[in-house]
């Protein structure tokens, strides 16, 4: 049976591959694993149904013959792990460094590029938001910046592509971070090396066809 | 060899196991692994020294047999994979879902309480602090109400205890999450069952006789 992801029936980002089960199709692009999607509305994340998938409600999951996943990173890992040789080194010391810069996707660069978006996002209009938006920034350019000093000239974060390069190409290509990237030109180079791969446009086309489908009808 | 993690030369917790390194000395705990520390003063984190092991300038690092990793969830998921059958279960559904829980802690919980952290500890004596307040509490008590919705009167997150439960313990017990606690009573008692562990008692001792050390000289 083909793997089915659950992702937004209409996603908030007007399909422009924000949503994270871009992170998901992405993966399962680049091992070649054909899958389902379950589209959800937003207003069914918090429905029992759709919580015993994700506690936290959200999306994307991953559901194959009884395993059910959630979020991304252990999700890429799964797939990464269940098609060798594609997305994981497969020496052992590679493969646990691609993983660590999988946890420092989520773990280290996106906890404060989430920070830096939802601020924008809902406190645009909060009277604080002039004086506090340095704060958040700060946090975001200094680790783009020490990103930037560890990529240097290299086409990877480790060797060949892998899933750590996709996770954390995932959270640069987030707005709170992509918009501050023309100020770290390696950066904005590493993500065009990652668009510019098939497999990233398939997944994009993908989940774009379902945005315009949504709008369609 | 045995593993050598690096920790605070002093840690600015005080010793009371806030540190991050704690994650990995209580992996290593559980599994029966011997490691060595390599204690390393607050002001030689940016050091080119550090930045070569930790690219964001932080600890823990765990470093064996010329292996260099970062990230707890990394390390801590290295550590039970070169140790099978303690932190994570054999069968591989139980293992997928249990690495689900590690990126959970990291990427979903962790978010939003070092977001509080951070908040409190810097943004206190800002004029906004009492008005932005409610908002970064709202965000880690979403979390902290759905975690308690699933984990209902279990013991641990799924099944026997694993390393996901250690991941999101130890983000539970930062004090933006920890001072919420009392209002999630099973989540409080899942904390306490984890600190109640044998091995959790003696990572506990190490990182704080660490602390004593520093202040005694």
């Amino acid at each position: 049976m083909n793997p089915t992801i659950t992702a937004f029936k209409k996603s908030p980002d007007g399909g422009r591959g924000l949503a994270r089960d871009m992170r998901v199709r992405w993966a399962l692009e680049e091992v070649g694993q054909p899958y389902d999607v379950n589209l959800v509305p937003w207003e069914h994340f918090k429905d029992p149904e759709h919580l015993a998938r994700q506690p936290f409600g959200q999306i994307p999951t991953y559901e194959q013959d009884g395993l059910t996943l959630f979020e991304t990173g252990s999700i890429v890992l799964h797939i990464a792990e269940t098609h060798p040789g594609t997305l994981l080194p497969t020496d052992p010391d590679g493969r646990a460094r691609a993983i660590t810069w999988m946890f420092a996707a989520v773990g280290t660069m996106e906890l404060v590029v989430i920070e830096r978006e939802q601020f924008i996002l809902f406190e645009k209009d909060k009277p604080w938001f002039d004086d506090r938006k340095p704060i958040v920034d700060k946090k975001v350019r200094d680790r783009l910046q020490r990103l930037s000093d560890y990529l240097g000239g290299a086409e990877w974060l480790d060797g060949e592509f892998s899933a750590g390069d996709l996770m954390m190409v995932e959270v640069l290509k987030r707005p709170a971070s992509a918009l501050l990237l023309p100020d770290y030109p390696n950066l904005a180079a590493y993500v065009a090396r990652a668009e510019a791969r098939p497999a990233f446009k398939r997944a994009f086309e993908a989940q774009h066809a379902v945005f315009v489908a949504a709008t369609a009808q």
